[in-house]
C-alpha cells in the first residue's frame, strides 16, 4: 500500500460514552480519515484530522442532486485486545458499484480497505469492549462541486467517521415486527436500488412513521412493478426458514447486496442447510404463516447483525411468527456471526481483518 | 408579512459576470437567504448573509440519508426597471408537498415567497438585464441534525441562492435531441418521482451520458412498470403536437408536477389548442413521427423555459421531428411565456410578482 496519510492529532479528546447507553449513530469519535476528489488530481490529500464540522459551498450538488453514496461496516474488540474488520473488501466493493451506478469516481479497494485501517488504529480506544457493542464505520463519498445543472461533480469528499454502537433496534435482541408496505415503494428495476446511496432512504421515510404507527420497526418493501415479491426491509435483508429450507429475494437489481446476506447463505451452506435465492412472493410467505410452516424470519444488516422477525403487518393485521420468538437458527446465526466478528469463534471463512 | 430577517451586507462585492457568457449555474451572487429549523423552535433566525461556505457536521443527515429538497425559479428584470418573479407560489406549494412527502417541515407559502423577494431585492444589481437572461433562484432545504440511522432529521437549513443564468443548453434555442430510456427508470408510482428532491437526479446521470453519446441533450423517461408510456425528460416535462392537438403525460404520481407545464396547459387552452393530459405510449409517438402526424414537440421547465425537441433517439436511431426545427407553437409558447416573465406582455392571468 503506497497511500500517504497525513495525520493531525486532536488537542482535546473526548470523553468517552458509556457502552450501556450507547444506542446507534449518537456519538462521534475524536478523528475523522477525508481525501479530495478532483478530475485533474484524481483521489488526494488522505489524511486524518481532528473530527469537526466541514465547510461546503452552498451549490455543492450533493445538496441538489443527489451524489452521496456510503457503506457501514463495524470494527470489534476481541478478549486477547486485537481489533478486526468483518469482511471490508466485501464493503469496499460494493463501494465501487455504488459509484459505478451514480457516476462517481471509485476508490481502489486496497485504498479503501487502509484507509478504514488507519483511521481505526487512530481511534483504538473508542472500539468498545461491552459484547454487542462495536465501533461502526461509516465511509461515504459526496459531490462537492459548487453548481448548478444537472451532470456529474468534478469534485469529491470521501470520508470515513467512525461512531460507537450498541443495539441497532431499541428492543434490543427482542424480535422486531416488520409491516409489509402496499403503497409506497422503494425502488424498482432499471432504477438505483441495489446502490448504497442516500438517495434510497429518503423515500422509506414516509413509510416507516406509517409503520411505526402499526408498532412495527421496519417497512417489508415489495417489487415497484407487481408490487408482489419480497425485496428487502428497510435496512435489513430478508430470510424465511420455510418447511427447513431458508429461502431470501434473489439479487435482481433493486435489491441491495447485503456483506450479512451473503456471510449468512455462506454460513447455512458450510452447515448443510439448504438456502435459496429466490423471487418470493408475499403471499405465500403469509400463507406459510398461516399453516404454520413457516418457521422462522429474520433480518440480516451491519447495524442489525441478525434481527429475527416477530411479526408480519400486512392487511391491517399482524401475523405473528415462531410466537414472537426468536428462532433457533437465527440465535445459531447471530452467535456465529458476532461470534466471528468478536475473535471467540475460529474465522475458518477468513472473514475478518485484523487492525493492527 | 411579519417574518423579520436580519441583514449582513457583504463587504465586498464580487465582480458581475459577462451576460452573454453566463451559461448556467455557474455564478453566485454576493449573499444568500438563510433560515434555520430544529424541532423546539420551528423555522427560525431568518437572515439574508454574505454568500459563503456552510459549516456542516460530517455527520449531518443529508450526506447520508438524501433529506434535500429544492426548487427553480426566476427573477427578471423588466425594461423599466422593475423586478418580476413568475408564479412564486406555484413553486412554494411543489416545495411543500416535497417536504410532506419526504417528512421535512414545510415553509409556509407567503414565508417562502417573502424570503424570495427579500433576497432578490437585495441582489437586484445581480438580476440581468440581456433578453433571455434571468437571475435564477434555487431555494432547498437539506437535514443537518448530525446522526447516524434512519429516520427524518430533527434539524434543518432553508437556503436560498441565486445564480444569473443564460440558456440552459449549450445549443442556445435551437432543438435539442432526446434519447427514449429503455433499460434505466428515474421513478415509479409508489415512489419519490412527483417530489422535488435530490434524489431523483443522481440515478438520471448514468442514462444521461448514454444519451450524449447518442448526441442527445436529455434522456426520455419512460414508466417503471410496463416502460411503455412516457413520463417527462430530465430536467423538463415534455408535450407533443400530434394532428393539431396538443398532448402531455399526465401526472400520475411519478411525475413532476411543473410550473412551466401548468403556464403551458393554461395559455393553449386561453388560446382555443385543444390540449389533454394523458397517458401516451412511446410507441404511439414514434408512429406519430413515422406518419408525419407529430408536428412539434417540445420540453418544458424553469431552467430551459421552452424548448423545442428536435429529434427522438430510439431503437438505436434518430427521429427527426419537424425537420429538426423549431416548430410554431413552440415559438409562440416560448414568446408567449419569455414576455410574460419579463414584462414585455400583459400579465393577464396574474402570474408574475414584482419583487419591489
Amino acid at each position: 500500500m503506497t497511500m500517504s496519510i497525513r495525520i493531525e492529532k486532536s488537542g482535546a479528546l473526548k470523553p468517552k460514552p458509556d457502552e450501556d447507553k450507547l444506542g446507534f449513530g449518537s456519538y462521534f469519535t475524536d478523528h475523522m480519515f477525508l481525501m479530495n476528489y478532483d478530475t485533474d488530481k484524481g483521489w488526494h490529500d488522505a489524511r486524518i484530522v481532528p473530527y469537526a464540522p466541514l465547510q461546503f459551498d452552498p451549490a455543492a450538488m450533493v445538496f441538489h442532486y443527489g451524489q452521496a453514496i456510503f457503506e457501514g461496516l463495524k470494527a470489534f474488540r476481541t478478549n486477547d485486545g486485537r481489533i478486526l474488520l468483518f469482511r471490508p473488501d466485501k464493503n469496499a466493493q460494493r463501494f465501487n458499484r455504488s459509484c459505478e451506478r451514480l457516476c462517481m469516481p471509485e476508490i481502489d479497494e486496497e485504498t479503501f480497505v487502509e484507509a478504514i485501517r488507519a483511521i481505526v488504529r487512530v481511534e483504538a480506544d473508542w472500539v468498545p469492549a461491552k459484547a454487542g457493542a462495536s465501533l461502526y464505520i461509516r465511509p461515504f463519498i459526496i459531490a462537492t462541486e459548487p453548481a448548478l445543472g444537472v451532470r456529474p461533480s468534478k469534485s469529491y469528499l470521501f470520508a470515513v467517521i467512525l461512531s460507537p454502537v450498541g443495539n441497532y433496534y431499541g428492543e434490543g435482541l427482542k424480535p422486531v415486527n416488520i409491516r409489509v408496505e402496499s403503497d409506497f415503494v422503494r425502488a424498482v428495476r432499471g432504477g438505483i436500488g441495489n446502490a448504497k446511496t442516500a438517495a434510497n432512504y429518503v423515500g422509506g421515510l414516509k413509510a416507516q412513521e406509517i409503520a411505526a404507527a402499526d408498532n412495527c420497526a421496519q417497512v417489508l418493501w415489495l417489487d415497484g412493478v407487481e408490487r408482489k415479491y419480497i425485496e428487502e426491509v428497510g435496512s435489513m435483508n430478508v430470510f424465511f426458514k420455510i418447511n427447513g429450507k431458508v429461502i431470501t429475494p434473489a439479487l435482481n437489481g433493486s435489491i441491495l447486496d447485503g456483506v450479512t446476506r451473503q456471510s449468512v447463505i455462506r454460513l447455512l451452506e458450510e452447515w448443510g442447510i439448504p438456502v435459496v435465492e429466490a423471487k418470493i412472493a408475499i403471499d405465500d410467505v403469509l400463507a406459510a404463516v398461516k399453516d404454520g410452516t413457516l418457521e422462522e424470519a429474520f433480518g440480516t444488516g451491519t447495524a442489525a447483525v441478525i434481527s429475527a422477525v416477530g411479526g408480519l403487518h400486512a392487511n391491517g393485521s399482524m401475523h405473528v411468527i415462531n410466537r414472537g420468538e426468536i428462532g433457533e437458527l437465527t440465535s445459531r446465526l447471530y452467535d456465529a456471526i458476532t461470534g466471528i466478528q468478536a475473535g471467540k469463534l475460529e474465522d475458518s471463512l477468513g472473514w475478518t481483518v485484523d487492525c493492527g
